[in-house]
């Protein structure tokens, strides 16, 4: 009985961890599990929840193991497999976690930050194919961004290129970023700015805002970015505002980035996408405005959901495959 | 007798034109001359002069013409070698240039605009020979910019990639460019915006810059980014300031290319980089101030200066040689 090969994704997030099984070649999930962190993770703690769904999947579904692909929520030294750190899990710092996984799986490993596999999961499987150069944006508890180019994730000199939610667009602007400056997109545009948005003005116009107030249940500390998307669907004016403000300075960042790199095509994912098209419609409005008449501007939602960073290690584990040096050679 | 292999470089520029010759393989010119355009050029005219200077050339150094590389003052569809207009030259609009030259001299001819040339040539021959990637900025009566990326021109989607000059840094900056922003880093940072700020602030100021009235005789008119610059390390505090503010405005526009791109190295050309060691320390700061920790800011002066859009030529003309389709078969 010949085994039939498999690839593996694993995706090491902040608070959950997934893992999936593609036969090479289809476009369906053979198999795919999840899991949530526990209430104090760690690095092991991490690496063990991971492994464990991988070896789930493998024993349910006996195959070769071909290649496996990794996403993960953090910085990474990609060409080296080298984790440098987890902004929210303790333990990381400079771990090598495409050997350690080679290791544990006995079959060859990419390993890249989530913003990266996001960009290529797009691009070799959902919004963007068959385009030369794709910005993925994804809009959740922070602004992340990947590129790919020339039909290759681009990471840059120090594995960082994407950053678009630190690139500032309201330097006059009085909220600070963790990242030290005034005005970036981030501080803006992602979720828990337009919830910290949102209470302030909550707290300085006392009339204002009826309907986040109802959906918040008159507790501030309740409103989150899908309470003011869903207020302002549900036409509240203060909501509106906060969201439509949020996706002004998004777009105003993608407009530079427009005027700066002129890709084919601009996705955006991540919860705070899904606020509706008032919302999309301002995204583009700015995006336009801040970038030059030559240079086109298609901005599409991601066509895979939290699902991209998967594909995007499926796209990992491919291109393992095609490395000369990871084929067996007779 | 054999005849010597030879490539020929074009510059087609705003107000002169320019003309080299180059043995592959050396890094002498064998020759090169220059003209500036008549009073009222139009795309004839140019076209008149740069076919008669590359022809003296020719007919002074015979031998066999292998290919041309052509660095043009304006936007190109640099694939298909189509002009598409000059801001400065009427009768640009849509001219097909490669084919063009490819008739007139007889040999594969490559065409890109000039920021893409300069950018090439840079590094090919200059500041960012062995990096991985590359934007190559020149300061001079415009802001350009151009991209190398994984050791090719990058040129985005619809040819306008690397325009850092219309990215914008300060939008409640009252100056307006005639891209229509408020705040993009040309309009702050380009020559003639360097000149117009210091004519505004000696009007405003009656007792203010000795150093740059003297200069200029009293006569405001007379002031040009040079002027200002000259006054600035001469110990002037109106050009000093005048001219550093101008340093930040493109060191913060650098910062944000560095957070979206994280290139291996950033070089800086055209005249207004001419201006001291305290222009280069406040716009490496201020980049450095507008960037992530995690990103290297390596930005260093253009090692070709003017030539730079001449050796991107006869890296474009040696690309020609590289294409199969261009190379003669048996």
């Amino acid at each position: 009985m010949t085994k039939k090969p498999l690839l593996l994704a694993l995706d090491f997030g902040g608070t959950k961890h997934a893992a999936a099984l593609l036969r090479p070649g289809e476009r369906e999930w053979l198999a795919r599990t999840r899991r949530a962190s526990p209430p104090h993770p760690n690095a092991e703690s991490d690496r063990a929840i991971v492994l464990q769904l991988a070896r789930e999947l493998l024993d349910a579904h006996p195959g070769e193991l071909a290649a496996v692909g990794v996403s993960f929520g953090g910085p990474v030294d990609a060409p080296r497999g080298v984790v440098r750190l987890s902004h929210h899990v303790p333990g990381w710092e400079d771990f090598p976690l495409r050997d350690h996984l080679q290791s544990a799986l006995g079959a060859p490993v990419s390993v890249d930050n989530d913003a990266n596999a996001g960009a290529l999961g797009e691009w070799r499987f959902g919004a963007g194919q068959g385009r030369d150069s794709l910005l993925y944006i994804t809009v959740s508890t922070g602004v992340g961004g990947g590129w790919v180019i020339d039909g290759r994730p681009y990471r840059g000199a120090d594995g960082m290129a994407g950053e678009i939610g630190h690139t500032v667009v309201r330097p006059s602007d009085p909220r600070q970023c963790v990242c030290g400056r005034y005005g970036c997109v981030e501080i803006l545009a992602c979720g828990p700015a337009i919830a910290w948005e949102a209470r302030r003005r909550l707290t300085a116009e006392p009339g204002a805002g009826p309907g986040i107030r109802e959906l918040a249940h008159d507790d501030p500390s309740q409103i989150t970015a899908e309470t003011v998307s869903r207020a302002a669907q549900a036409g509240d004016a203060l909501a509106s505002e906060v969201l439509l403000d949020a996706a002004n300075a998004l777009g105003t960042g993608i407009g530079n980035a427009l005027t700066l790199m002129n890709p084919d095509r601009v996705v955006l994912g991540g919860g705070v996408t899904k606020s509706g098209e008032p919302y999309w419609a301002e995204v583009r409005r700015a995006a336009r405005a801040n970038t030059l008449p030559e240079i086109s501007a298609d901005i599409v939602p991601a066509a895979l959901g939290d699902d991209a960073v998967l594909w995007g290690a499926i796209a990992l584990a491919e291109a393992v495959l095609q490395r000369p040096s990871s084929r067996s050679r007779p």
